[in-house]
């Protein structure tokens, strides 16, 4: 049996997510798995959740929402990083803050401060790891710790397992997926009758798309994810300004409803592919005309897709995986079980 | 840098491939993982290549057949545990011999004086699993070994890995697949309107199917591997006895060519189906219609794919990955990186 010490950075969706999957899995994990994760911490921006005894949604919360005022467990201005300093190395940091795309902060000071005390991470955020992987990476294997980030590059669809365990030893010759749910959702139901602005309202509506929808449509949630995954990869240090991005605004619906006659079907595309001679790959994300016999042709409403071609092992794509704040629990959940389990 | 030592046991197919593959893979290896696998012994039943030194193919092959009369890399009646007694623990055996489904001989005893001999063990071959995949786990963990066999459960197409690695911590509630490519080829083939006669021939010709075409069309390669996925991913012990398997011949091609026109599919589909309260899962292989929603409906020709339904993932669906020699030797080189590199 393993005690795993656990430190959360950031209580949204998805942080609260992973505090009940923790507690409704502790018997399976520690059964299955011989772990058994203690959460030491959980921090906001003013302070953290801390009381030297692990925690659980119940110390942190009153009817749902995050509890600080009177709570015995609140310790306003102490920060993750002391938590850790305290705590000694071998535990593990769960990135859930909300990632910011251009500073990579809050994310990046807490994977810093985490790798620097000797502890793993598990990242489900993306911001900190588009801004600085190469950095981050470094910094973890010269502090002897893991970082993995299955629950920032598409939830519990498996990307980065895929890409780095299932396909060893290939070389991968170029990478294509719908990496973003709310833009896929929109271009399906366009497809079946509706125009731009009613399938981004009724998305809107069922909570699929976010009020202010931007980074989705625009293309630049999927474009993070193509690169971090390209990054992981093929280890390389491309940044989001090589990635041509072209979002979903404007598309014509006549376009996609007469794709869609013909067994075809304009998706929101990413595709790496390498570039002559060993020379620089090319990023791009663009509404594409999908043909029938692409394998991402049938990948319709939320769901997501990618696509692996490689030398040795053919051509291999992954459909599915849920991608709401359960599913990127999920994945930050695998990333834990996988750092700390024993070899199988 | 890690030095591998190999014994390879087997010498058709897959073990040519597999020495292939790591000639052309060597540098990759080294700079990628760290990694120097050295081939220190190939087995065949009457004995063994062994020189002491590193092995290649064209130490081993002349004209493209293996050389065995006055090769001084031969040695007659030696046998692969004795190679790997002498070399002492640490090594990995390579398990590419021809499987039979009844006994798991000969690699049932390759595998057991492997892990006694404190190697750890990647197969391709099913028998050995099929019959005591159980023991073999436990003998292997009671040696601090490890076995893995992603290529005896549909080569490229990385089954394992998903259901093991990137599902872990989830609850599997259901597998289902498309896991031979033969069969599924023929049934293609029909529903394009060949009569199954006329695509069993094609198929043969194409090299596809094998001249007795037994194990594949009455659904016994299917039912062997969806045994091993589900005996390693829910850590049962279920036996091929406990598998209601039914193959593909006697189907009509009318029943097949109407399901195509609805854009459905006849697929030869192995299920694994979780038991009332907890009791056993049933599991097994028969020509079913596919609905046009099911992920599986498009996966054709010799194309294999595998869905798993969970609690917190959602479903993922994996299909592709090369399945004839080359990507079972890519399989097996994965399992081996995966054993090996340092921790990622």
């Amino acid at each position: 049996m393993k005690n795993v010490p656990l430190v959360v950075t950031g209580y949204g969706h998805v942080g609260r997510a992973f505090l009940s999957l923790l507690r409704e899995k502790a018997e399976d994990l520690e059964r299955r798995y011989g772990l058994v994760p203690e959460v030491m911490a959980v921090a906001r921006a003013e302070g953290c959740f801390h009381s030297g005894r692990p925690l659980e949604v119940r110390h942190l919360s009153r009817a749902g929402e995050a509890w600080t005022k009177g709570n015995p467990n609140w310790r306003e201005g102490l920060g993750a990083g002391e938590v850790i300093a305290g705590l000694g190395p071998g535990g593990c940091l769960v990135e859930c803050t909300v990632s910011n795309l251009d500073t990579g902060e809050p994310g990046l000071s807490y994977l810093s401060s985490a790798f620097r005390g000797g502890w793993n991470a598990v990242a489900a955020s993306k911001g900190a790891l588009v801004v600085g992987l190469p950095a981050l990476k470094a910094l973890a294997a010269a502090n002897g710790a893991v970082l993995k980030f299955s629950g920032a590059t598409a939830a519990a669809l498996p990307t980065l397992d895929v890409g780095l365990v299932s396909l060893a030893g290939a070389r991968i010759e170029g990478i294509q997926g719908i990496l973003n749910g709310t833009t896929n959702y929109i271009l399906t139901r366009m497809g079946e009758g509706l125009d731009y602005d009613e399938a981004l309202k009724e998305a809107q509506d069922k909570g699929i798309a976010e009020p202010d929808p931007a980074s989705d449509v625009g293309g630049w949630d999927t474009a993070a994810k193509m690169l971090l995954v390209t990054n992981a990869c093929l280890d390389t240090a491309y940044t989001l300004k090589d990635v041509q991005v072209r979002g979903i605004a404007g598309i014509s619906v006549g376009e996609v409803q007469a794709a869609r006659k013909e067994g075809r079907a304009v998706k929101l595309l990413a595709t790496a592919a390498p570039g002559r001679q060993g020379g620089r790959w090319s990023l791009d994300v663009r509404p594409s005309l999908v043909e029938p016999s692409n394998p991402l042709v049938h990948v319709n409403g939320t769901e997501k897709g990618i696509t692996f071609i490689t030398d040795s092992m053919g051509s291999v794509t992954l459909t599915g995986g849920r991608s709401n704040p359960r599913g990127a629990a999920a994945a930050l959940l695998k990333d834990i079980i996988n750092i700390y389990r024993p070899a199988f």
